[in-house]
């Protein structure tokens, strides 16, 4: 699929437009853990992602992470191209989680764009107001629930990305999604090992009552 | 001074869009305490502020609060119209922390500016990208700072907006906006009472040494 059918907007260009978008993007890959920006300093561009998953992440003083959210196929990374943004002053930090085929539109001319056309403008609103919307919904899981809910939302979440009820993922990578240490997800998972919810083995987490999981999560409640 | 002399994009717009603008707009005041937006709900319009102070907040289902921002004179309150915008789906209330007086301007036609007009879908980004840059911030100081760092910091930002260093707020009031107990409040000004920061006295809380405070609050490491 070309680069047009990934952009709402497309048809609302003026034809000089698509031409200069068309020209300057440009197709890259990348594989799985790959650092695309470290900060919001690193302004490599919008990031139109065709396939694989990408992380945004914050990082702690002392190094310690937390995943902000996620994108997939057809999502369209913003903050890697923070510097055509006024106002933002934030360091997040993008990593590719599954190799990643994607486009990068350069800033500057993403900036034109805007300034020139209200759909652009709008659609990047709109892009905006959905990861508005994660971060709030992020902020609010920490605030009001527990740890052992978190963590149980999160391995539903894992599940679902790689339809898989195994999920190969060590304890010091859902530290670092979940913005805690290690021996407190280690402890977690144990007590949901003793509560029947998941199993443990070497590298592997099976959820074996994924229902019970989402009770747990507070999903219905939702 | 008029509504014009608050939007920035205000010349970039025809003179037909200034005139609807300038008819639909309604200036109103509130008093101190007024709940202007319950959650995204309430769409009440875009709040355009001439004078006093809001809040944006949090609710846990429990009914604790969290302050996520605050806005003062010339700011613009973006929430209170979420209904205007796609992809928002947090619920934040607003309310009147200093008696206030402030345009309200209808979400359906400023919706239709937007639409229309790319400087106009341009200051909304910008608009958005700081709330979010506040909300990121709030997002680190919970998840890397002690309860003590952010309230030393919240003690500094209210000695700044009431240009005082008495100030007369009550324990479960700052714990309304840090989205703690009051009584975990009550323990830290103590806490910062013994150590000769502050000085407890019925409804007031005196700062007696901010630079401590604000080495405390980490301000000199940002």
């Amino acid at each position: 699929m070309e680069l047009s059918a990934y952009l709402p907007f497309w048809k609302q260009l003026t034809a000089a437009q698509q031409e200069r978008l068309q020209h300057a993007a440009v197709l890259r890959s990348a594989s799985a853990g790959t650092l695309l920006t470290q900060g919001t300093g690193d302004c490599i561009g919008l990031l139109v992602i065709r396939s694989g998953q990408l992380r945004g992440f914050l990082t702690s003083p002392e190094g310690r992470e937390i995943t902000v959210y996620r994108l997939l196929e057809r999502d369209i990374c913003l903050f890697s191209a923070s510097c055509m943004m006024q106002n933002i002053q934030f360091d997040l930090s993008i990593q590719v989680e599954k190799d990643a085929v994607f486009w990068v539109i350069p800033p500057d001319l993403y900036k034109k764009l805007m300034a020139e056309s209200a759909p652009v403008a709008n659609y990047t609103n709109q892009l905006m107001a959905s990861r508005f919307s994660e971060v709030m919904w992020l902020l609010e899981q920490i605030l009001w629930k527990s740890q052992d809910k978190r963590l149980a939302a999160f391995l539903l979440e894992e599940s679902a990305l790689e339809d898989s009820q195994e999920l190969r993922i060590t304890h010091e990578k859902i530290a670092g999604h979940l913005g805690t240490a290690r021996e407190v997800v280690t402890r977690m998972l144990r007590y949901l090992q003793s509560e029947g919810m998941v199993e443990l083995a070497r590298g592997t987490i099976r959820l074996t009552a994924p229902d019970r999981l989402r009770q747990l999560a507070g999903e219905d409640a939702c």
